[in-house]
């Protein structure tokens, strides 16, 4: 370790920190693991640089663990086995947009945020959006998705190719231009969701897409929980092309409505909608979810066409998990990430809702449901040594039935340490077999994020 | 190979067969390759006899070479090693379809074309459509498209999920039924584009599609080929959702007029597009391709609304490779798959058609130019010796000019034999090393389909 201190700290200079707080902000990410300090950060700005690192780790035996934003919420970043915390957060060049290719080169250390203002002049945007300010590398490395996922795909399906180091300091190119291809394995799939563990993110080409020419946002409030979801999966099931569709829960509405003093709306549970198309395509869509909703005993739509109410709107969405985590003073909050086919996602919700209920948990629920994926913060008092365990039984039992109505432990978070114990059940044991076949090739020495995807 | 032999006929019995015209079938595709004999053709039925052929080769260390419908186009399925030539042909179950969810579970040897005829009833269809009589499971070891893919993606984005039997004969499942996953490493889609050399699919869990409310096909006419590949190239940058849109050069048009009697065209460069939506939605798209086309000089739509006039259009575009073939009697054809980057599509196609003419060559342009993949059918004597060495030679310079422009030297069809010497240049040596290291990691005594993709 120290041999690796050493020689780093000859090419970084500064930007190899061994301070006490640099090492605990990256201890652990916005998760509930116990933290541990890695014994060292790396502030990279190069792909060079990033690859004498790793080559130096390789040779040393020594782990290193990617760190972009550190919002991920399984553990990911939690340096288990210590070693280099590598951070990429620097690394924020946009590189290239092409306009009449709708794609773009990025460096690993953009956020979503940052990719957005840029590209707005431009009429173009890139809509995955998960509910924190994250880097790119980071979603990549999760396979993130977030609100607009429903309507333009997760980052699965926006990522056009990537530059990686490998474990012992190669670089290579992934992917390509082109629309699609079929020449050869798909390198860039396999990267994307490996968390840090197969190879570290330095470029990603994304796919851009068209500011729509028409947005519209919609609010409708149900009676009870089942009216709402059952809402979406008719909407689903019609084949309307809805850009968003989000549920909250009534305790969530509750949580909301103070947090972001969203006016005029109940404690009910409430789907918020976005339509995105042609004028006269989004009135189609938005006419077409209405009808739905009101046979379902919704309560009208609740407009907000402009961009402000709009945007008001969504932030209150987006700010929804620092919603749910203030609703008890000093408490903080777990989060489900179940995932299950869209017909079985009234199941799936009403029924987590019910296993919180009887325990008296107080819960939030968020959803991604035109995906079939929902977050259920489960909130807890952290003086309570006790209650991040019941917590997590909790957590448990909903990934359980999720499993059960043939469903994911995770939709979008990714495995981390948090869910390494489902993916056996998930997945069956050869198929994990041959996971861990994939991870000793490209790492060899296991210096990539040890301990994390795989239970050892 | 003798033990093996003796080994599956004792429980596949007569399908397992060593007849000279079952070897003869199954020894190229519909490509150009000099064919090769398998020692034996096994005619396989369920998962379990896949596990117990593969295990047995394994074994043996004897090659196995999976074949669908062997419609593929670069050798995929010649086995060039000899061994045993594994027919997945007759697995062709539909085993579940589920009209909630929009999916379905099948084998692999289920054509599109049997699938849709099963789904037609139920309100859904399966978009991927390759322009031949293939297998599912072959589409998925190719990674194969079709017109659709500019609306509906590849097969890539179409299956949710696979069941393989791998070179020692475990079998594994991979993905599973929800729409999104963070949760481990997508071996789903490192199995799509693996062209059998990593494992056998056995089954597949596809993405249906809802039959769209309004469909309307129209014909554009051009007076030169840049005219109508600007059109493409403007129609997707407006982010116009064609269903398709596909051009056909002059040469091809002539081709069609007469293969397949298209009356009230002329053999100029034509788009055939389709669009899919609403009432509404269909009329604004049609009605801002039909301006752009204009301003390019496209001589006015021509209509096919009713059903049976559109299935007419879109067979002869199905059959735009015989009939291209059967242009110069008793020629044959190679096809090229480049793809380029939409903004470089103009430069590709012109370029790729003046090459060919300033070689005297008679080339057909059939594409998919919605995502920026164009095939080029190259006619040659098969009784003149140099005819098909001046064909490859063409088609390098084809490939050499679409890499040049960003592009891959293959879009749809992939790479089998016929494209192995581009792959370094485009992937780079190192990343064609990891995709070694995969194959070697899944297939340690190379028994899968030796001799593709890599060069040895
Ligand atoms: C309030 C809140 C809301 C959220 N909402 C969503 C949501 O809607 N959808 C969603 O998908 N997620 C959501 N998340 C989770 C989190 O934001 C995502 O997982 C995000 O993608 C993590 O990005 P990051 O930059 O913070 O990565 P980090 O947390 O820094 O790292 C995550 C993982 O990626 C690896 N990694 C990071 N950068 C690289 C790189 N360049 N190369 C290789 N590996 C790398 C790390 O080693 C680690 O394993 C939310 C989190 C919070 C706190
Ligand atoms: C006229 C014509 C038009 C075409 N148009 C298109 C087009 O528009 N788009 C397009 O993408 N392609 C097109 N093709 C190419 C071809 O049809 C596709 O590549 C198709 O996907 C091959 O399917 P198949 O069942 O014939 O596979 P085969 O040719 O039998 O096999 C192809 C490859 O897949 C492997 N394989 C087959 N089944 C399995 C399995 N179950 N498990 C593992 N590996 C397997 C084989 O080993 C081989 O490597 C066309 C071909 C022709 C002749």
């Amino acid at each position: 370790m120290d041999a690796v201190i050493a020689a780093a700290r000859a090419f970084l200079g500064d930007r190899l920190s061994t301070a006490q707080a640099i090492r605990e902000q990256h201890s652990r990410g916005e998760d509930q693991t116990a933290p541990t300090l890695p014994d060292a950060v790396a502030y990279v700005e190069t792909t060079e640089e990033v690859s004498r690192i790793l080559a130096l780790c390789n040779q040393h035996g020594v782990p290193l663990v990617a760190f972009g934003a550190g919002t991920s919420l399984e553990g990911h970043v939690n340096p288990v086995r210590r070693g280099i915390s590598l951070d990429l957060s620097r690394m924020t060049s946009i590189l290239e947009v092409n306009a009449e290719d709708m794609d773009c080169l990025i460096e690993p250390g953009v956020t979503r945020q940052q990719l957005n203002d840029y590209l707005r002049d431009q009429g173009m945007f890139f809509p995955v959006d998960p509910g924190s300010v994250c880097t790119i590398g980071g979603m990549c490395a999760t396979r993130a998705s977030g609100t607009n996922a429903v309507r333009y795909g997760t980052i699965r399906e926006n990522v056009l190719g990537l530059e990686v180091v490998l474990a012992d300091g190669r670089v290579i190119q992934t992917g390509g231009r082109s629309r699609k291809a079929a020449n050869g394995y798909d390198l860039t799939r396999l990267f994307i969701g490996s968390e840090g563990t197969l190879g570290i993110i330095t470029r990603v080409r994304l796919r851009l897409h068209g500011i729509p020419e028409a947005q519209s946002a919609a609010v409708c409030q149900f009676p009870d929980l089942a009216a709402a979801v059952n809402t979406t999966i008719v909407t689903m099931q019609s084949g309307i092309p809805v850009a968003r569709i989000e549920l909250l829960d009534a305790d969530q509405m509750r949580a909301c409505i103070r947090y972001s003093k969203l006016e005029g709306y109940r404690a009910t549970p409430t789907l918020f909608l976005e339509f995105h198309g042609t004028e006269a395509g989004v009135r189609e869509q938005a006419e077409a979810v209405e009808a739905i909703a009101l046979d379902h005993g919704g309560e009208g739509f609740a407009w907000a066409t402009d961009a402000e109410a709009r945007s008001r709107l969504w932030k209150a969405r987006h700010d929804a998990y620092w919603a749910a985590v203030n609703l008890i003073p000093g408490h903080r909050g777990i989060t489900t990430d179940v995932c299950v086919p869209i017909s079985r996602l009234a199941e799936a919700i009403v029924g987590a809702k019910a296993d919180a209920d009887a325990l008296g948990q107080t819960t939030c629920i968020v959803g991604h449901v035109g995906d079939g994926n929902f977050h259920q913060v489960i909130l807890f008092d952290p003086n309570d040594p006790a209650a991040l365990e019941r917590a997590w039984e909790l957590d448990r039992k909903i990934v359980a039935r999720g499993l059960a109505l043939g469903g994911t432990c995770s939709g979008e978070h990714g495995v981390g340490l948090g869910k390494r114990e489902f993916l056996e059940q998930e997945h069956g044991a050869e198929a994990l077999a041959l996971m861990r076949t994939i991870k000793s090739g490209f790492d060899p020495k296991g210096i990539l994020n040890p301990g994390k995807i795989f239970r050892n």
